[in-house]
């Protein structure tokens, strides 16, 4: 087996510490106790190689041998047929873990995320606007309310689509979102409670503490 | 292999018709030449059926044997392991096509789809709202413009990461969005152009159509 090298930024400002995407790909690595090691690039200034790797200039990417990957979906995706920790093999939870992986990415948190950006910049007035973001977020967490306090994980077994679903989920909880979904509050505090994503988050806190 | 089946609503409004997201496995399976038939699920009575196949209650799914799977993503990359055609088989090209259909969905459609549902408010006023959205779109086509430029496709050929990119793309066209990126504007045409795309077009026009 090649080595995994996870690459990340050497530095960012401390409000997304703990939130950056790296921490999705680390927490998978953990989970499959797959040996890796960290790289860094600049935040500060980007350049071409980053750009080749990250055509958005952003992170993570990962390396394994030949291979260079970004987007943490197809990273997580990657990794879920290195270790059978992260995916189930029979072709039905092996579908479903997929399916779920693309409904965290985009079908909660392309309403999570804008909705997240946009409490960021502190207006919490009523505008259509507002109001449209809220009810995008509410019209998926409405459905994922009754799944997530009936089931421990999305697919049968922990994969990674809850990688996925948990991280999404837990920025909407930062911003108070989950306040009424109690069954997605819970789900978000029993993922982060593995030790795994325990390790992740103090890692990537770490990182970027190292570079203050 | 087993019949496939495509779910979709059996009408749905003016317009959101040709951008329902059952186009893009209506054109995956033309591209790929896979026989399918399509059948139709209330949108106006959403039963707990259609919420069991969907969980969000939206369109499409695909029935393929005893698997049925949801999220245009999924549907997509399965449809890349069954026909060549739709999925580069060496390793850098499979990576390549699954990387980029993640960023169509995860980095460019997180983007484009608010901005455009915000857009479909007709509030055109210049908010700090409206103008984080436009920022967010920015970040992601000002990168997207020299790859589409420069290369006919994203993974070397013609893949689903193409289906999945062209069609995001298609929907900020609507809206004017991609007047200052000519490279992006001849990718969408260039993809629409494509005879798979335009019968999977037409049929889903004539099949909302066909219940009015």
């Amino acid at each position: 087996m090649a080595e995994l090298i996870l690459t990340t930024f050497d530095w960012v400002p401390e409000t997304p510490r703990g939130y950056v995407r790296d921490i999705r790909v680390r927490w998978a690595l953990e989970e499959g106790r797959l040996p890796y090691r960290v790289e860094s690039v600049p935040f500060n200034a980007r350049n071409a190689e980053h750009f080749l790797r990250q055509p958005f200039g952003q992170v993570p990417w990962l390396t394994d041998g030949e291979l260079s990957m970004f987007e943490s979906g197809a990273i997580l995706l990657h990794l879920g047929h290195r270790s059978k920790a992260l995916m189930p093999t029979d072709p039905h939870g092996c579908s479903a873990a997929t399916e779920w992986l693309f409904a965290a990415l985009n079908s909660v948190e392309m309403a999570s995320l804008p909705w997240a950006l946009l409490l960021s910049l502190g207006d919490a007035s009523e505008t259509p606007w507002r109001t449209l973001l809220d009810d995008f977020l509410k019209a998926r967490l409405k459905h994922m309310e009754p799944i997530l306090a009936e089931r421990e994980w999305l697919a049968g077994r922990f994969s990674v689509a809850d990688i996925a679903m948990a991280d999404v989920l837990r920025l909407v909880d930062r911003f108070d979102g989950l306040a009424t979904y109690p069954g997605c509050r819970d789900y978000v505090a029993r993922a982060t409670a593995r030790p795994a994503f325990v390790k992740a988050h103090a890692d990537q806190i770490a990182h970027f503490a190292a570079a203050d």
